[in-house]
């Protein structure tokens, strides 16, 4: 297993990262402009009726699908994570250095922000909902959840993305991605909010100026998302094989 | 990375250009009447009620599903448009010819009026449905709407498509594309309507005699995808590989 | 193009054919198994309710997952048709002889019947609902909607099984069937009911003894097929390559 | 084709089939997981009620996408079976050994667990739902609908995953494992339930206390899955292939 590495600032500059920031900047954009807007089109199309089985699919599909995009159209280019918690992930598995995950974090934050006030203007003002506890569910079941539903994620994209064994790696990841994230929404959704991503609750939060239980999308997903770089990155990856960011 | 350019009319007159015609058509003609088909079996199923979240998990699923394919049955021959802002877009990449271009406008045009007037005519002369502004959305907003969604659809098929680097590039390029369309209408239908494609909104235009409005989806769809061509041909791709069309 | 052929009875009795016939009887009956049984289960949980958009969704989802998984079981042994509209244009595309043709139509509707016999077994002797025309619905319309629906059904199943430039062929095909499918579904539920498949309208007639306009469903389908086949056999396909049926 | 085997303790103990055991218990933690979080979900969407054509889609959706990722993540490690009736299948047709099978049972048996009693505390104690009959569904009718049904997974599984003629393996086969659950879930649901699964049964059973019928979805997916493995293992697999545990 490779170990963890804080990095280089030459290696964090070159043409090819400042590409690949790029390229996380508008994955999250292209992935929480989707998402967050289904939330927003419930909504309007409600009159902000309470959710219901019939939003929780129209918003688990279009999260499902708007994943699977951003991690294909950046899977060349930046390794599509999308998300910081599947950065921190990689890189307490040794895939990803410190220095670079840092910078993929401001790209993701800033991709989300921009995503949420584009919202904001296009839907003429409407709010933007943040991620937020269900009726009856405590702070620590909502971080033991999102604990369990970003594990799962960034197990997902270990065993799918980061082993060279595989053939056609280029497609299954992605669609796993993507069908993981809708699945755990369409489970987690009443509970916990079912975020697994800090970005796509950051940028709402900032939006809406409401930052209130944003810890929770912090937290949870970063201690999931780390459990599975651990035990993914310690059990069952090679030791001899290139770090993941370069060719995946 | 590859100009501009116009292009010689002998090579938009070769067999196997004629062909990519006829592909755009049948491709467009496929996706409009499915997806167009999905709105009318709402409107009557439901005796012409309101968007309802269903509704719009319907019609998105539609437009998904129908796009794949379409994108999927005409990629070896013509690249699989069905979209004059995705072929506007690839005109500015240096992709296509702006002369071939205009023929595979002119084939998508014609698929897609062609699929609402045999709508009109198998369901017995129902209201063939134009995309519209939601209540409360301003034209401006409307056009802002499609322009972001469109980007996010052209910069995908740049991303899964036009990229050489790929292995898997018939497989993930249609369902990418698929499910970016399932996804924007998921966030956009209640405000812009979720064209992203200005023959998808032009043929029920014409087959209605409603042009009310239309230059939205003609105005924000060409803007989208013309920066998508421009920011992703010059910031990502790399200029040595062959034009798009012949290999895609 | 290659031409019709009606074949050799050695051909069609080979161990290789009798086991391609034993693969359309499987995967016919696990399609039609679950596709009409969605239907069932619909009219179980709303009590025989008019159906509404959340029914169509439940429907042409299944058909969709279901024909996917059918196309994808049956295509190393069969070729995976599934439906004798396929077949037929196939034949006429001269991808498959007329007389191994007649015995996969008879495989296909054996499992359509057995399915359907099934359901009615396992649900307690529930209707099993037929294909009919929505209210308001002429016979020529329905004919002519089920024409065009089997048309884009078979000329998908050309341009992304039958054509062997591709590469990723065995994910895209069954996928690409399963998708336009569950699409055209989703358009033309309401009004002809979208079979696109004969042995898919047939076993529910048998099963429920009402063969009540079952001849549209007959008509439509192989008139559509029939085209598709005959258009993409003439105008897209290579002349040198190898018949489909052995490579697909 | 490959004979039943009971296998050597040695094999059964190796540090790979150790990993394998992990891996199965993960991936049936994270299937199990979101498939009954789903139900729960739906539960408190609805405040208990009945099941309707929404929630089902819901529910099929999620059960389908989930396996997707559970077998696409265990795929390169332990095969991805994540259901005790493939393996059983698989051990029938000669491609695990009966021991080595028997410690996948125990994984996949304490993964459903383990899931049933992360979900109860994280929804702070909600009820965790079984598996039970739908109203004016007989005990045989059960058991045979979940024969059907779970032959079609376990043929399924044999006809995308075990042979190695395939190309695209690693996509094709996790799809359409996904897929035929969801499938037979929008049919079965309001029979049967819909299970396939013994351990997707077995971890409500024990988180609830309530074994009330499980004796249904061990008969039913056990027979329906032996029935798979023996049909497919001697009628279509090739004899001269290696055994599958180790190369899919």
């Amino acid at each position: 297993m490779a170990g963890i590495a804080f990095g280089r600032f030459d290696d964090s500059f070159s043409l090819g990262t400042v590409k690949a920031y790029l390229a996380e900047f508008i994955s999250t954009l292209v992935f929480v402009f989707a998402g967050v807007g289904s939330a927003i089109a419930y909504n309007k199309l409600t009159t902000d009726a309470a959710l219901d089985p019939d939003g929780l699919v129209a918003i688990a599909v279009c999260h499902g699908f708007a994943l699977f995009v951003a991690v294909a159209i950046g899977a060349n280019i930046s390794g599509g994570h999308v998300n910081p918690a599947v950065t921190f992930g990689l890189a307490l598995g040794g895939q990803i250095t410190i220095l670079t995950g840092i910078f993929y974090w401001i790209a993701q934050l800033l991709g989300s922000i921009v995503a949420c006030f584009l919202l904001k203007a296009v839907t003429g003002g409407l709010t933007v909902p943040i991620h937020g506890l269900g009726a009856g569910v405590g702070a620590i079941q909502g971080v033991v959840m999102e604990i369990i539903i970003t594990f799962a994620l960034v197990y997902t994209v270990y065993a799918t993305a980061a082993d060279p064994k595989k053939g056609s790696l280029g497609t299954i990841a992605p669609i796993a991605i993507g069908f993981i994230v809708g699945a755990n929404i369409l489970a987690a959704g009443p509970f916990s909010g079912g975020s697994m991503n800090p970005a796509r609750s950051f940028g709402p939060a900032v939006a809406s100026g409401d930052f209130n239980g944003i810890w929770i999308y912090w937290v949870g997903p970063l201690i999931g998302g780390g459990l599975a770089g651990l035990i993914y990155g310690n059990v069952f990856m090679n030791s001899d094989h290139a770090p993941l960011s370069n060719d995946f």
